[in-house]
């Protein structure tokens, strides 16, 4: 298996180019890259790839050589949207990387009622920038063209309505619930876009576990053990993950 | 908590009763239990348990007194041994975690030839002990009446014989392997034990996965992207709890 490095380069165009201060340092600091070494740029946005070759390096200033681009090789392949209770702590930085390693392609993260932590305009841009450079470089690592949208904090409501129109849509509760499985198969086998709706430590209160039914979202349960919240997203994503070898 | 060793006998009945030479064994070599030590026996099948106390021990054969027997509390239902590769850091606290509240049944940590931590016995004793009580807490965290067993870390060769004798056997590789789901699906409905072998950072070697495929361990792959050695177990346990509801 041939496992180029990878760097996300934004606009991808054949031809000679000079990189910015950003991706020159990310290059040469973090990848250690040096001139006359090739890579493979992608542009997560587009989802498009290209062969890149250092053409020389200084401070800040990078000049690459660019094939033409083609669509990045491996990516999702289905939609699924994520929508995540913000959570103490770095959980939410720990649940951006399972869930972009396992396919997810939307990240929503919702403020949900029992939030230990609930974020203010300025801390919520910080952190939602912080979240998207956590997934391109999961994206990178796992050798994704891909890296999911990120999205929130948003209200319960809004972060629910932000599953794909078609999608196949799950509350995952610790209370009593029918188990997700049957539910999930028939959707992989379906080929439908998923949503999954997962509460924070203290789970979701009736008001909002109503409000995703409302929205759609079936109550599901994921058996007799109660998981962690961040240990969901690795659970189901894995699963379905496993599952789309078999039911495409 | 009182976290007793457990042990499988099947038929519980109260009073007094001779065992055989397996359930022996596993009293006397594995769990390494004594006369007049107590453990609850139980009975998955029937899902009930009881307390039980060794009376005599002679090679082959142990006399037990057991308690009425009662409702097992919540316990995993399928044997699950995970075999996962020494790796750096904390991250085998995390697996331990994943892995308890995901219904692993027995963990085993394998010394590879890329792990990059090696132990001493003395760091390897304190680091199972350690890794021991992560599990009763996760146990006790997720409701979870039964913590795994816990050992290693031992020889590769080693930790691989650990797996359950009737158990099917997949070794989850990153390099060209057939998909997981087809083998998996086909053990979980046939009521299988499983065991599961898995690499440190840096990959199993050639020799480590043909010495996994003699041990019966057929190569598995999770799909494209290639997985952090960590995000490993609480994907492939998730998928295996999720089918369970639907395989039994």
């Amino acid at each position: 298996m041939t496992s180029k490095v990878r760097a996300p380069i934004p606009n991808l165009d054949a031809g000679e180019r000079d990189l910015g201060p950003a991706p020159s340092h990310y290059l040469g600091r973090v990848l250690r890259l040096a001139v006359g070494a090739r890579f493979v740029a992608f542009d997560p946005a587009a989802a498009v790839e290209a062969d890149a070759e250092i053409l020389s390096m200084e401070t800040g200033r990078t000049r690459v050589r660019l094939s033409a681009p083609r669509p990045a090789k491996v990516i999702a392949t289905r939609e699924i949207a994520w929508i995540h209770a913000l959570s103490k702590g770095d959980k939410l930085d720990d649940i951006v990387r399972d869930a972009t390693e396992l396919g997810a392609t939307h990240l929503v993260v919702a403020d949900a009622l029992r939030s230990v932590v609930h974020l203010d305009a300025a801390r919520a841009t910080a952190r939602r920038e912080r979240w998207a450079k956590i997934a391109r470089e999961a994206a990178r690592q796992c050798g994704r063209g891909d890296p999911p949208a990120i999205s929130g904090p948003l209200p319960w409501a809004e972060a629910l309505a932000a599953a794909p129109q078609a999608a196949a849509r799950f509350c995952l509760h610790t209370g009593e619930a029918p188990p997700l499985a049957a539910g999930l198969l028939d959707a992989l086998a379906g080929g439908l876009p998923l949503a999954f709706a997962v509460g924070p430590e203290g789970g979701l209160t009736d008001d909002e576990v109503a409000c995703a039914e409302q929205a759609g979202f079936a109550r599901a349960s994921l058996g007799p053990f109660v998981l962690r919240t961040e240990t969901v997203p690795a659970a189901v994503l894995g699963a379905c993950r496993i599952l789309a070898a078999v039911t495409g």
